[in-house]
């Protein structure tokens, strides 16, 4: 069978030092011809919920076997773990510190608490033999999550990279709560446009629903952009989202990263 | 025969969000080992004009056979179409809203009106087969253009796509005007030096030409940016720029896009 | 044997105007199937000296063999010559301005002063047989550098290019000075996360060290940038950094590119 050779990557350490260009070095010395996908280095410094985000929402299109790299790592240096996490369709590489919670949600390998279900295995990257030694204290995306990510890319097993975790650190309030008639979520990134994208996705809004974010309050789901001055559309990853027509929802109402979305159904 | 096997990309979706790693991931997922070669992301949002002459410069300099992916859409879900378009020498594809006109005017594959000349061949993409179903109406990008481009890099016959088109849309006044002693064109294009880039190619400016933009009038063409303080200049892309020794024009004389530059020969 | 395939890239052409896929088509052209890294297109415009660091950081951690494309280029159109230089593990192509100084000093394949070292080999381009004709006056980058890094990776021999050189320019002061307990040096590079990152070498620091640029004195040095409001550190790429907890040092210290670094031992 042909091994998977595609590896995405996303991180925060902007394009302008080298650093995601040092990492990609690093594969190509363990595996010739690996094809690389950036999904994002623009990540907000040390913002772990943002890069979820956005990773979630990409994840989910790339080729079967395709080893995610994520680092986005403020502890790094610290007693986070370093991990590698299989599913039935992918592999992620990075910190134990809630990046790939919502990508290994949407694909079923873990629950609510960061337990690992059936069909996903986890392990602890510690074995130094698939480390780029000496390792620093300062950058593990080059010393440690991208020599694993390459390994596992030509073949080395999850098993020969440290021992099996059976729970993952995940973020609190991270994903939505849904009870009898409301869905209660947060706003956990804001793109380009302005606009507002919410941890909830589509399948959680009720027929009739009544929205609310701040001040703003919006009863109805649009299909495109353009519906309304103010809308509530299911972006294409899936999520809610709050945009207004032709400019930027998070300036216009005023709406930021961290706001509660409040979703009760209406008779 | 070998099968074409790059890609070129450009749209105006910022390189933060990811919108670009999900077109990649949804190719790769057609035909492993695609060749992706990013033109530009940073296109301002909606500003088809710019990526058309953006594109139009870099497209000659690709292998044979390339596809031209092209992804800045203001209208995506309304009624403009999706096409495909082959030339001799390459493939576009994406929105009919003239991001493809210049590029296919240089190599000779339209007419002025958008009409196909012969050696050239366009198609509605209209074959569900070949897009990611169920198709959204906020990211063709990702649905209809880059399963478009994939398929057409692994052999699809641009005719399996769906119906011929004779007839592209074009953006009225991209392409300059040129009669007897007079040549009337644009500014297109400022670059991130500053630099003003019309839509005029240098094999039109007369031998002793008087060239006007607002109030900056240049009676020379240079060899090198450092000539004069105000120089005009065929730039790289084969274009009459005007710029300032190390300056931005835009911002010393005053120059936007959408300027009219006019050109008359001396005697 | 198999060829080398992977050419690195360093330009400060920025990433919105297509210049640099420009550069790539060229090379696709006359190698298919090259691996393209970009190790950094935001380079300050003209800004030899934080390219050359970042390319020393980087290069390092490539394949053997691994071309190093690098275009930061004031001098274009001028008399400054075009160079390749081979060392034992990897090539580097661009204009001959101190760009590649740093980290052919680094692989010790020049000395101070220049001077090419037992091990390296370098060449003026000069062959008008491997440049993409007509050669322009404005993008050498496109025209006799890409032309020449891709057919390196294929094969040519550097002989071939041009006749050899031994004598590279090197950038004054580019490299410290260490004499008896003291070392002299300049900060070269601010990153994006605001450290100041110096020329200095993590070996020439003696055990006790004090270490002052500008008003900034500070008398250890770090594991990680957590450990004190401000710090000293051997950062990535082996280089002396001075960072602040949680903050840009260059805005709170007010650390500027070219601020003297000294360091001297103490008892």
């Amino acid at each position: 069978m042909k091994r998977p050779e595609t590896i995405s990557i996303i991180t925060d350490f902007g394009q302008a030092d080298g650093y995601v260009a040092v990492m990609k070095a690093v594969m190509l010395n363990i595996l010739a011809g690996l094809t690389f996908v950036d999904i994002s280095h623009e990540i907000e410094p040390q913002d772990v919920v943002g890069a979820a985000y956005v990773l979630s929402g990409a994840a989910r299109y790339f080729p079967p076997g395709t080893v995610h790299l994520g680092v986005v790592d403020p502890g790094v240096g610290t007693a986070r773990r370093a991990i590698a996490v299989a599913t039935e369709s992918a592999f992620f590489v990075g910190p134990d510190n809630g990046l790939f919670g919502p990508a290994l949600a949407a694909l079923g390998a873990i629950d609510r608490e960061g337990l690992i279900l059936y069909g996903g295995r986890a392990v602890q990257i510690a074995n130094p033999m698939y480390a780029l030694q000496p390792v620093s204290d300062t950058f593990h995306g080059r010393d440690i999550f991208a020599p694993a990510a390459a390994h596992i890319a030509s073949g080395v097993d999850l098993s020969d990279l440290g021992p099996p975790i059976d729970q993952l650190t995940v973020v609190k309030d991270i994903v939505p709560e849904a009870d009898a008639g409301t869905v209660r979520g947060a706003i956990v990134y804001i793109d380009r446009f302005g606009n507002a994208v919410s941890n909830i996705p589509g399948r959680l809004i009720p027929p009739r629903p009544e929205i609310t974010v701040g001040n703003t309050v919006v009863r109805c789901v649009s299909r495109n952009y353009q519906e309304n001055e103010t809308v509530a559309i299911v972006g294409s990853a899936g999520l809610l989202e709050i945009a207004t027509k032709n400019g930027s929802a998070a300036v216009t109402l005023g709406i930021r990263r961290g706001d509660e979305v409040l979703i009760r159904g209406r008779l």
